[in-house]
């Protein structure tokens, strides 16, 4: 059974070393000083190796079971949720007017990666929750947060956010679900949606579930969609539960992973919703939250490889097969460990160089909106918003292909669902599809972000890159191993950028036939931004007679790997992007 | 559920068109014209479409049970099994004097890429069979071989392949299973076999397995490795199936995918056993059937990826979901078809020049190994050996990778199991694992394959490639659209070999840490060639009038796509050998 080890250390590097968080001018993060962090992130770990990660594989056997109307978690979780409920865990960076912790996204963040590495499925309860909560947050009435936020905040109710129907998921102009006004302010809502993570379960008293559906008479497509607050359980006005609103769990999906979060089918008929916000404004409202929930996802991308690799690392130093090429290394064993072939050892690095770069890059995107909530830094928010789809897109992406990287060096063992590399696999994958299917990343990049303000977001992250290499570039081995290939695969991107915007107005298919060769050429560059900062607080830390030398010459070496190996691939996506339309769109639709 | 169509226009294509498998001298050959292939390809495709498409998920639900020690197959696959069996399909390219067909090994690798798109556990009871009948073949006595064969021809018996043991897989010098001479001239076998798959089953009257183990007292490793018969059920004189043989199931693994096949771990108790081959050359002997068997998990790798692309295909022409960006093309209907977003073009582009490259790559690569078994063509030999490693390795990781872009244009019901998609994922993992798993083929090519008979074979490949652009580089369009990419795609793979070979006799790391990156390479240039002679073919058709244009436009305009965006990648694969063996082997293996 697999294991899980909080990645403490490289944490408290990429938050104190790198992005030094503490002497931030963000509001709250002065409170961030190694220690507390480390006190914080050292109890998280904790809970989550001892208690979320022994249940992970539990989950993906048992799975979620409806029973006579009723959806069974598996064994063990309905504990594990207590648990993170009774230590605060669930509001977090919940505000503090509402039972939360108001700590900073960017500890929410490193806590986050920590509780999906060690069980992904079991951590989609708190997190649809959260993003159920951060919704009415931000759109409710008072009456609407002061009903339902403290308890979200507790996870004593969970919350759902409900959009797709069995024939629209991205194009939620389609939808059908109806919201009859009843007359007293209240509405019927009436429908069936589908793929509803966290959906039903048994272990919560209520469920909140935001749902998207048309007023009956509202503008046609996405104009006319609404956002509706609809409890499982009716809310009684001295708050406490009461009568079933009319919420039926039609079906648990049968799925490739996440098994143990429970993905239903829910039918709702003359259920008493409540609207959010504005009428016709419903997608507008859903979508305040999309930042944070797509780098939610992101982070499961990076976070499923990270466990990954941790296990197949232990796997190739254990597992005695073959001798080294260059003579034997363990001479007295029947055979060498797999870790010193070097085929073995290009795909750790390929993991390891990954991981680090994407936490890195995951927790200076959470800085960003932090900066833009807790001081209004508008560049901030441009940037991030920008960087959004390449952190969902990319991450997971990179992070499935890590997981699988990471299988591939059990051999048959891999493949056979005991040793729990299978599951990494496979409950990666659904974070390339949900929360905007990576196609449509793409697009949202390079049809709506890249050219947002004037290209001003894309411009002042060409910026940062420059600033950072010129005021570094008088360290040669820096400049060599680190600036110089950043500056090249800048350059690439800068190119790419060049290319959509002359083929773009002539003929949008130029541009969007490249759409994810550029998500993931922009993705390598920021992994590869990420890289040099951490190359450089490496060799600070060095400089200055840091005690623990191999930890941070570890750091040069990965990320030298990184820059070799990994960032040379944006040449390759410049020239996919500079092929154009032609090649992709050439062959017509009836001739496939 | 998922469909299947066989490909039949394309193989003839391949067949007719470009190998002109009917012109060719290799004995045997005479007799594929195009109406005897296409009967048979027609039948073959349809008992693939109609008996086997329709159990593949049925296979992949109820997967197989031990009950009682007896391993039970999913409901349907006996009957199935009776049908190929009546149609004489199980012997389609074995000896004629045990009773089978004859035919070359081309047609019975065109048979087998329809078999194994619409099931493929199932098909690896036949498959299983047949390595054990060649081995048996190559190496039988002749009592061996009229005992057996016959029956395993038929798959009254089928066959198993034993060489993994718990402790080891790829490094069998390991093993510890015992062979105990009796003194009568049989052996008493001892010892416990992991992942065997189609290891038991209810299907046939006897399975005969073929086991590795040691005869005490012999050389160390794996040199002192024999090759045994050993049926689960002791064979009378006259033929007859008679008591057990000590050789009882010890489970059926728990697998990410294949549930349809019986993966079993054996374990022998003084079963009775039979010296195939000569003592202590037991490896040699498994290993003739090697080229065989990679190329027919490379026919896998292939023919999941050909299946998932079909289905996924028709989900994009049917699924409405939003409007081309150029202007609606579905105007009357609620949105337009998923096949007019770019990103979804280039997702089915990168499938569909895969698909049809990687089968012109092993109908080619089935010829060379006719060319070798019925000519003695020893230069055919070399190549197929020398690209062995390329046809599994690369077509099965690539396969994979196509399996996955598949299932991500289906949205969220695409991880849903009922739609498919995802077991194509499931099944299309395991061959880049079993058969020696990916980084053993990158390691076989670039450490042995490469260098052998003092680089002869991969001269012969170069002198290929530069004689078919010499010779068509009289074409302006061919030239300028395959040729010249071809050319510089070559040119990528001979600096990557120069740099080998100057680097790897300094330094083996220097060259393995690149040996991934190298069997890509290759592919990717191999892959290139067949589409430029595949392109050649198509304009030799229209020039000669060939009344479906449509057919012939469409494989020029994929192979335009193959060469402009999925070729380059061989500059990527190049730059990353180059920086050798320093990124890679830089970390001690103690600081990961």
């Amino acid at each position: 059974m697999p294991t899980y080890t909080p990645p403490l250390k490289d944490m408290h590097f990429v938050l104190h070393d790198v992005l030094k968080v503490h002497e931030s001018d963000i509001p709250g993060y002065d409170e961030l000083d190694p220690e507390f962090t480390g006190a914080i992130l050292d109890e998280a770990g904790k809970i989550s190796r001892d208690v979320l990660a022994p249940l992970n594989m539990i989950g993906d056997t048992e799975g979620c079971k409806l029973e006579n109307g009723v959806v069974r978690t598996p064994a063990g979780f309905k504990e594990a949720f207590d648990t993170l409920r009774e230590g605060g865990w669930t509001g977090l960076d919940c505000d503090p007017e509402y039972g939360g912790q108001g700590m900073p996204y960017v500890i929410g963040t490193a806590v986050g990666e920590m509780q999906v590495s060690a069980n992904m499925a079991f951590n989609m309860y708190g997190g649809l929750t959260h993003g159920a909560y951060s919704a009415i947050h931000a759109h409710g009435t008072d009456e609407q947060k002061a009903m339902y936020l403290p308890k979200m905040v507790t996870c004593e109710w969970t919350g759902t956010m409900n959009l797709t129907e069995p024939h629209c998921g991205t194009d939620l102009g389609l939808l059908r679900t109806k919201a009859e006004p009843v007359g007293d302010g209240s509405y019927k809502i009436t429908g069936t949606k589908i793929f509803i993570s966290a959906g039903d379960h048994d272990m919560a008293d209520n469920i909140i579930h935001l749902v998207l559906a048309k007023i009956p008479g509202g503008p046609e497509g996405v104009r006319g969609i609404s956002l509706f607050i609809v409890p499982k359980y009716k809310v009684k006005e001295d708050g406490s539960v009461g009568e079933p609103n009319g919420v039926s769990v039609g079906k648990i999906e049968e799925k490739m992973g996440i098994h143990g979060n429970s993905t239903a089918v829910l039918n709702y008929e003359d259920s008493v919703g409540y609207l959010l916000g504005e009428e016709n404004k419903g997608l507008k409202a859903m979508f305040t939250m999309m930042n944070e929930a797509r780098i939610g996802v992101g982070l499961q991308g990076m976070a499923q490889a990270a466990v990954a690799y941790e296990n197949a690392l232990e796997y190739t130093r254990e597992r005695l097969q073959g001798r080294a090429v260059t003579g034997a290394e363990n001479p007295d064993g029947p055979a060498d460990p797999l870790i010193v072939h070097p085929d073995v050892r290009r795909s750790l690095m390929d993991q390891k160089s990954f991981v680090e770069g994407g936490r890195a890059f995951l927790l200076w995107g959470a800085s960003l909106i932090d900066a833009g909530h807790r001081k209004n830094d508008a560049d901030a928010v441009g940037l991030i918003s920008l960087m959004t789809p390449v952190i969902k897109g990319f991450l997971t992406d990179k992070g499935f292909e890590m997981t699988v990287q990471a299988q591939q060096l059990y051999g048959g063992h891999g493949y056979i669902e005991e040793t729990g590399a299978s599951q990494f696999v496979r409950d990666a994958r659904i974070a390339m599809i949900y929360e905007g299917a990576n196609g449509i990343q793409a697009l949202d990049l390079v049809g709506r972000k890249l050219a947002s303000d004037g290209g001003k977001h894309v411009m002042a992250f060409f910026d940062l890159v420059k600033d950072f290499i010129k005021e570094n570039e008088g360290d040669a081995a820096l400049k060599k191993d680190f600036l110089d290939p950043l500056k090249a695969a800048s350059k690439d991107m800068q190119a790419a950028a060049m290319y959509f915007m002359a083929e773009g107005m002539k003929n949008p298919n130029a541009a969007l036939a490249g759409s994810s060769d550029f998500m993931h050429l922009f993705g390598h560059v920021a992994l590869g931004l990420m890289w040099a900062r951490m190359a450089k607080a490496a060799q600070e830390a060095l400089d200055s007679g840091a005690s623990d030398v191999a930890f941070y010459e570890t750091k040069l070496a990965t990320g030298r790997y990184y820059m070799a190996r990994s960032l040379p691939e944006t040449a390759l996506r410049l020239a996919r992007i500079q092929t154009g339309a032609e090649p992709v769109m050439g062959l017509a639709a009836e001739n496939f």
